[in-house]
């Protein structure tokens, strides 16, 4: 809980202004409108401003403050904020600017701001932010244009500017906030601590977040997760391309991590993804005011044919069913609807409907137990009685435990209804797609929120073995790993096909006897990169004859084409067939650490990058999902009447992999290469494997 | 032309009533509004309404009409038009519902009213449409709620509802129409006519529609080919999913082709496809207002990072590239702009910039010779004067040329500078994501309008012959044929693999012996479906041996598996290796006709679904697309190092099956599957071919 940051008794402002315009001024006028604390404004350059006594420092006020909002230029924020820790100021909100996001000088400021901070045992919001809002206590520590509305979301932005616009477009639409707090450069407090916050805030029931980047990636996922069983957390995350990433650099000093590890992250703890701006906005609305449905049948009503046809497109593009109403809801429609009217989903109840066939349709399909949810579009015909249609839907609505959208398509015409709707909280899209995305989201956290999270499965394998042979390499300098890879993969119960690297033919033979045929010879050299250009590679060898002449026919086409090349050996493979080629890999996110990806082996991850990601550690089930979202997933089920593969296999292989990433952050990179999948029961094989390591 | 449907010198209302909330009293209300015209109401039961001679036919009316809006009930429309056509009207509106929509009764009426037109030489707007507009003629013909005000948009719709709504939605907006159609049933004008009545209309600069189907699939793609060339068309097409089409046969009694049809037709005639009804009212003020840019590169000018970064990646989604200025540009920028200002693309001008910055800034972007178009971005921060800053905008904007689109983002306090962009018909959207893409439809049109169109090619072909041979088949009521597909392909020009069906194991061997080995060989048998089950296809056969043993086998194990099936002998097919396996496929689509598909083989169809589409008959510029949109085409070009197979042969085999399928509609449904493609310079080669013909 961070104490009194949103309900302090005393608020001061250091760096109060009388001046108009200037940042202290409006602070100061915004404490003023609606906190009923006392406020202290600190200016040395004054006794008195607007009324208030006026003192130099914090520490001249007596009895101190305990919030303290900052807004003197960068270079005085280390001093004001020793004073502040002085005073016993409990928390701080850093308005100034000039910080990380202004370059190295300022990465410093900003660096020893933090550190005086945790000295005296503050928090700190900012710096480099818009500042706080809390409409239960009535705080409005900020320079925001205005004051929120009182309602149930709670929202934070990374970017001052959009808590500005989002406040003022909200306002327009009687949408309002529990708390509204800007980010800034998150040095201290970031939105880790703010959604530990809103977990348990008895005024928030929704979550809204704009982010450029999380402070901390693992521990984001784990609160996230657990907060989200709660209440829906919704963000939208900028920076996803290359320029936008740049752009996010430059504003916050952000480091953005990849697209795909936010995707993932996101994905695994439930936090719900809007695609812009605009969608954010769309589903605060949803969330704030209509029930969660239990299912994902949904009826439309219209008095507009071609408005019902576009929402039918848009419900099937989100993955959305039409109910298919019971026969009792058809014949009640069909007693009191026109002759003219569609009965059955979308429900077109005419251009010329009033407003008591309006409830008598809501009403009905309400009633239906195939019913989840209603999205309601109306297009201002001539009859239309807007007003009263839309009052006769708030009836409606305040009447039932299922969630209404509304679509009222216009303009000046539908004004009026459109401000009925705010007034009641129900939120009403410009465009019937609009309400169905947001529809199909209430649906979706539905699921999620069910979800009971599967803990990361811990194998027993041989961590020490790893370990000591993973700093053996470290030590002697080594980044990449020969056949011990293979060891590695053992240590943690993964299958490795059989291999061994000799340096005779007595040897080779001996080995393929042991392993059995048929086996697989490759050339053992460092000058060698493409063995199969120099005749290095060879396949199927069925007896003791074939790898003997294997073995020499090698050696002298190995010779012919690169006689510098040292060859040590050569190395021997059991050979796997019947199999399907996959790959597992893992690289480290700057965000979120280790990511594993899955897909297909080949043309599929070369050419059409069919893969999906994962963060690690993580549990079976994401795992199991993992493997069926790749589009090629068919390929591995079996089509054309082939045997389907070893998915658990596959599954298995993924768990383990995550436990030795998670293990061993000195892992950077990995990758088997191909795990090759056997039919079901069968089991998989890894065959090769690529380890890089990092420094000491 | 459509002489005197859009500025007739008289207008007969039948059905005109005096009766507020009628249909026929709000007609004569909006003709009243605005048109100068005389107005001739007709009833029956009135002498005189709204003060206006009444009379109880039109031929009861001296003079007659040039155009009449018919309001009487479905079953007198039939009557009413005959006296029409008898009176010497030229046009008539019929806004009566009750006709295809309403079933087969409807749809006979429907048929009646369109005869009784023709047979007058008179020309239909709908029946079931809520009237037309032209703001040149101040012509309100309909019962909308308002006038249109003037401007440059035409706009056509299938629903009239969402006329009703655009026009609502428009007007709140201060945007403008020059006609606006509702289409209705389309029982004899369709989109097509107004196509062309609209290409050279003067008063329209931006056709848009909403359509649930084109009435003429070939002659709607030749039409809005040639009139896209002049004026950006930009459709919404609804009913794209399988609930979707369902809900618009039930709307407008039409029959919904298939999407990917719609799609297909759409690029090849280049009209604008707008994915949801906001995008196309987005796009509609785009295209109405900005210059189309000469490029994609654009500037991004923001008073808000965070806007900035969203808007930066929404390019990139979009296509577009952020320009890079020129080192002057940046210097310039640099001398008047905050040191923390962002001087790269996204240019942040920072929170507190004033109207003089947001204008040096856009002057100076705007002259940069690397800017195609500029998205302006704009939160009302503390210090941001909206007001002046939209003025400034203004005024930039009448001195350039390129395109510039806003997003002012925020609710009350956004609503003046808001007003002043509608005023002076400079788009703004809610948020800058929307922005982008209506910035990137205005590039792409740049491109698409340049486009020349290339005629199909015509080859020189064996036509008589197939002719013959598809007329025989079907007078002997064989809908699929044999061996004799090949004939057809290889009168087309389209190379086949030598294929021969022989009885005997002699003329199996000398079948081989004259068309080469390797050979395959498969069972014929009309009782066995799946011959590689029985043993009945055998590959690789190097020599006569071979042939003798396979052949000899083959029996007996067919014998063996099948012992009661009817074997007629075997068929050997020339061994093709080394190519890449590739499917060319046409199905007709009930509103384009011949649409043809292209992709890779095997899994990549079936699993993937990885085709293309295109509209037969096509140019070679359209199927060189087609061929390379696929996503696996990288396969073809060879990846790994493979050479790469023959693409052009496969665009010419294209281009004779898109000239075969469009010579004979009987061939209702085809297939080459597989065309081997051999690499690069060697061709390609049809394997296998399916056919199924239509009656007689």
């Amino acid at each position: 809980m961070l104490e009194k940051l949103f309900d302090p008794a005393s608020v001061a402002v250091i760096g109060a202004s009388r001046t108009e315009g200037k940042v202290g001024r409006a602070v100061l006028d915004n404490l003023l409108e609606s906190y009923s604390g006392r406020i202290i404004p600190i200016n040395p350059k004054a006794d008195e401003i607007l009324g208030l006594p006026c003192y130099p420092t914090i520490l001249d006020a007596p009895g101190g403050a305990e919030l303290a909002v900052v807004v003197v230029p960068a270079v005085l924020v280390p001093d004001a904020l020793e004073k502040c820790g002085l005073a016993g100021v409990k928390n701080v909100v850093v308005i100034s600017a000039g910080f990380k996001e202004a370059g190295i000088e300022g990465s410093k400021l900003e660096r020893r701001c933090a550190e005086i901070v945790k000295e005296h045992g503050m928090r700190m919001v900012g710096p480099n932010c818009l500042g706080i809002i809390d409409t239960a206590s009535g705080l409005n520590a900020s320079f925001a244009a205005s004051m929120a509305k009182k309602g149930n979301i709670s929202m934070m932005s990374q970017s001052g500017a959009i808590c500005t616009s989002t406040l003022d477009w909200a306002d327009a639409r009687g949408v309002g906030f529990s708390k509204f707090i800007s980010l800034g450069n998150k040095a201290d407090l970031s939105e880790n601590d703010f959604l530990l916050e809103m977990e348990d805030d008895e005024n928030t029931a929704v979550i809204a977040a704009y982010l450029e980047g999380v402070k901390d990636g693992p521990k984001f996922m784990e609160i996230a997760r657990k907060v989200s069983r709660k209440k829906p957390i919704i963000v939208i995350k900028s920076g996803r391309t290359a320029v936008g990433s740049r752009a996010v650099s430059s504003h916050t000093g952000t480091l953005a991590g990849s697209d795909e590890a936010y995707n993932a992250a996101f994905s695994q703890s439930n936090v719900i993804r809007a695609d812009s701006v605009e969608q954010l906005m769309d589903l605060m609305r949803a969330f704030s005011s209509q029930p969660i449905p239990d299912g994902r049948n949904i009826a439309i009503i219209t008095n507009a044919g071609g408005l019902g046809i576009l929402a039918a497109d848009a419900c099937q593009f989100a993955g959305l069913s039409l109910s298919s109403f019971d026969e009792s809801t058809i014949e009640k429609l069909r007693s009191k609807l026109p002759p003219a009217s569609s009965l059955y989903n979308p429900v077109d109840v005419l251009g010329d409907a009033r407003p008591d066939i309006y409830g008598f349709a809501i009403e009905t399909i309400l009633d239906d137990p195939n019913v989840d949810g209603v999205i309601l579009l109306t297009s201002p015909q001539a009859m239309t009685e807007i007003k009263n249609i839309a009052e006769v839907v708030a009836e409606k609505c305040a009447h039932t435990k299922k969630p209404i959208l509304c679509s009222f398509v216009g303009g000046t015409r539908i004004e009026e209804g459109e401000a009925i709707l705010n007034r009641h909280h129900i939120p009403n899209y410009p465009f019937p797609e609009r309400a169905v995305v947001s529809m199909a989201a209430l649906c979706d956290y539905g699921v999620m929120r069910e979800h009971e999270y599967v803990l990361p499965e811990k194998f027993d394998v041989d961590k020490e073995f790893v370990s000591s042979l993973l700093k053996d390499a470290i030590s002697n300098g080594r980044r990449t790993l020969g056949l011990e890879s293979f060891d590695i993969l053992r240590a943690y119960g993964i299958p490795v096909v059989e291999t061994l690297n000799v340096k005779t033919l007595q040897g080779t033979l001996d080995a393929c006897e042991n392993m059995g045929y048929p086996v697989v010879m490759k050339v053992l050299s460092a000058d060698i990169s493409h063995k199969t250009d120099v005749g290095g590679v060879r396949i199927g060898l069925e007896n003791a004859d074939d790898v003997e002449r294997a073995y020499l026919t090698m050696m002298s086409d190995v010779r012919r084409y690169m006689p510098h090349a040292v060859v040590s050996g050569v190395q021997v493979q059991k050979m796997i067939t019947g199999g399907k080629e996959v790959i597992i890999g893992m690289n480290r996110d700057v965000q979120f650490g280790p990511l594993l990806m899955f897909g297909l082996g080949g043309t599929y991850v070369e050419v059409l990058k069919d893969v999906s990601f994962s963060v690690a550690p993580v549990g079976v089930d994401v795992l199991k999902k993992m493997v069926s979202s790749i589009r090629t997933y068919p390929i591995l089920t079996g089509i054309r009447g082939e045997s389907p593969s070893d998915i658990a296999s596959i599954v298995d292989t993924l768990c383990r992999v995550s436990q030795l990433v998670s293990d061993f952050p000195e892992i950077l990179e990995f990758e088997i290469n191909p795990l090759m999948v056997l039919p079901e029961g069968q089991g998989c094989v890894a065959m090769d494997i690529r380890l890089t390591l990092g420094g000491e």
